[in-house]
């Protein structure tokens, strides 16, 4: 089936407050501003992006909220959340509570204690600096 | 890096709807309803999602609006477009206007039609039936 998601990009605020802050969360050096020679003009949006370059992907690309909505020609509006959600599987339970210890560190909100769900995992969620919702799963059944 | 994403979770006023949108700009008969046995309660959203197994990841999940708000614990709302957008990249530059033509014929809404970008990309952005930005992309750099 033809329909990879190969890049996912989030809009922020900042750049460099969410790369700071995926940063932690991922516990990695990585992620960088790339594309910054690319500058806003009449008909296009400012190129730059912060990038994760996961092995395997997704890309996770970070994008200034203002520019996202320029390129794909939408309005540009407030955060909100709970449009989507990011999910990540982890191999053991006690990764799910390390990596809300750490999102909720780096200032990220835990909407959503870990626990149980009925469908054979535990998980729980929280939302990054800009509102949006990733859910941190393992599953044991 | 330990961040990839394994599951993307977006947001649906309608599930057959969604899913039946899917099919047509995917082109396949794949993607099923799972998880009806998990009814909603007081304190559990219901399970019942309509997903996408992509090969290599990460897969694609199609979930009631207000299921999802409910079992990320946060207030339910309407929907709205910019707030992230997801990317498939295609091998040849007649596949961008392929897929956004398919994407129109399924109900969707182009918001920007296929052209260059100052990066070294041929790319067009759509919005699916609930407002979730796509952009298809061809890289000839």
């Amino acid at each position: 089936m033809n329909s990879r998601i190969d890049i996912i990009t989030l809009a922020v605020d900042d750049l460099e407050r969410a790369l700071h802050f995926y940063r932690r969360v991922f516990r990695t050096d990585a992620g960088e501003i790339l594309g910054t020679e690319y500058l806003e003009d009449d008909k296009n949006a400012a190129g730059a992006i912060a990038l994760f370059e996961v092995e395997g992907g997704p890309f996770l690309s970070l994008y200034p909220r203002a520019q996202l909505a320029k390129d794909a020609h939408v309005k540009a509006s407030a955060a909100k959340t709970g449009d989507f959600s990011l999910g990540h599987f982890v191999a053991a339970k006690d990764e799910v509570d390390a990596w809300i210890g750490r999102a909720r560190d780096a200032g990220g909100t835990i909407t959503e204690d870990p626990r149980d769900r009925p469908w054979g995992i535990y998980s729980a969620y929280f939302k990054d600096l800009d509102g949006h919702l990733w859910e941190i799963i393992w599953r044991h059944s």
